[in-house]
């Protein structure tokens, strides 16, 4: 027997869409985005994909994703659980800022060094500064994050994979988490046991369900690397994720 | 100190627009509804009321007006529970039928009685027929329910208020319930102590948020009948809901 786990990324956000950094800023959907999400649904149906528990973010990114696609699915009656430790990276001082001119002021080294190095977090942001959070009551109970490397998404996400996503795996549900590029990075590095040098390399698409059927013993996949309910869309869209920023 | 509970009835769907029985069948909020539950979030936030939990039905034309409602509240992010026990009445027999033929075929005393009397249910629906939701899987845990009169949803809804609504209150939270206009009317039944005949003219109107503060020691409601957050739209949509089916 095995576990049946979907990961799915948001939707582009408006930010996606201006080509700015986002971080833990709570933008909304844009149009394609809440397109995208929809669809996902559509490929959940399609693949007799029935989620029994969905996990999110506390992003309306993620959160507006799985309630668009659970609609779709006429799954939108299933429990939620929400936690930050699902949230995207703190993307720290970029917050707010376009990536094109990140790069152009820092050089291409250091851009890809905070977008993709493991162990690299941006500046810390400013607290009390227009796009820190530190104020925002969704976090009353998270410590304060000034900044983020995949690393730290990674250690403040398995606690939650352990405590909250492993038992609803292990009652035989169907679980879906709808979370960001960066928080289901951390995940698929954690399961695929991915090494720090080669998760820079891998992208996540918007929008198209990743399924991964889990041993009920060891709690990995079956097939390393899951399989997207939209191969095709799914390698060209990995293609695109990647040129952002150029 | 007291207690926030906050009712929302779902916007208008897509049957209420037909002036159709609806009960348990799963339809989608209109247009109209869309807006409804989308200003009932911004008279929150403007009345400064922070729900810090969610308690939905299991149908979408509440889940979407909770999911909407928050949004523009900036509340989408709060823990969100789910229960059948919070669904619309049954309408049994009558489900998917036209109120304005319905009328007409059995006359306004038995038309009057199905719709407004505390204890007397519509004829049974016939399990597996178009409009039953016996097989529907989102009901697996619940008992098989073909009819129901207010009295039965009454019943079935206060497990769910001493179970799982009264200990948000009691930890302090601001607890919004976003359901039906007959689970709400048995939740005010309940807490303002209206007897059987009196219920009988009591109307919710859609997507205003009605606000009680309840007494910490006895969980009664301070003011009676509590508070909507827009008087005005609130006293006007209640004379519109009593002249249904005309």
């Amino acid at each position: 027997m095995t576990y049946t786990l979907v990961l799915l990324r948001h939707g582009e956000s408006e930010w996606n869409a201006k080509n700015l950094f986002t971080g833990w800023v709570d933008v909304p959907l844009s149009e394609k985005g809440i397109e995208e999400a929809r669809r996902g649904g559509t490929l959940l149906t399609d693949a007799d994909v029935h989620p029994d528990v969905v996990h999110t973010s506390l992003l309306r990114r993620a959160i507006t994703t799985a309630n668009l696609a659970l609609d779709a699915a006429e799954r939108h009656w299933i429990p939620v659980k929400r936690s930050w430790r699902l949230n995207e990276r703190h993307y720290g001082a970029l917050q707010g800022k376009d990536k094109k001119q990140t790069l152009a002021e820092f050089g291409e080294e250091q851009f890809m060094l905070w977008r993709r190095s493991y162990d690299t977090p941006p500046p810390e942001i400013e607290l009390g500064s227009e796009y820190s959070q530190d104020a925002d009551p969704r976090y009353a109970d998270a410590p304060v994050v000034r900044t983020e490397c995949l690393k730290d998404v990674l250690e403040r996400a398995l606690p939650y994979w352990d405590a909250e996503i492993v038992p609803d795996l292990q009652a035989g549900k169907t679980v879906l988490v709808a979370a960001h590029g960066n928080s289901l990075r951390a995940i698929i590095k954690y399961l695929d046991d991915i090494d720090d040098e080669t998760i820079a390399g891998l992208n996540v698409p918007t929008g198209i369900p990743l399924r991964y059927e889990l041993d009920e013993e060891t709690l990995k996949p079956v097939t390393r690397g899951g399989t997207y309910l939209d191969p095709d869309a799914a390698a060209a869209a990995i293609q695109a994720v990647a040129n952002q920023g150029r």
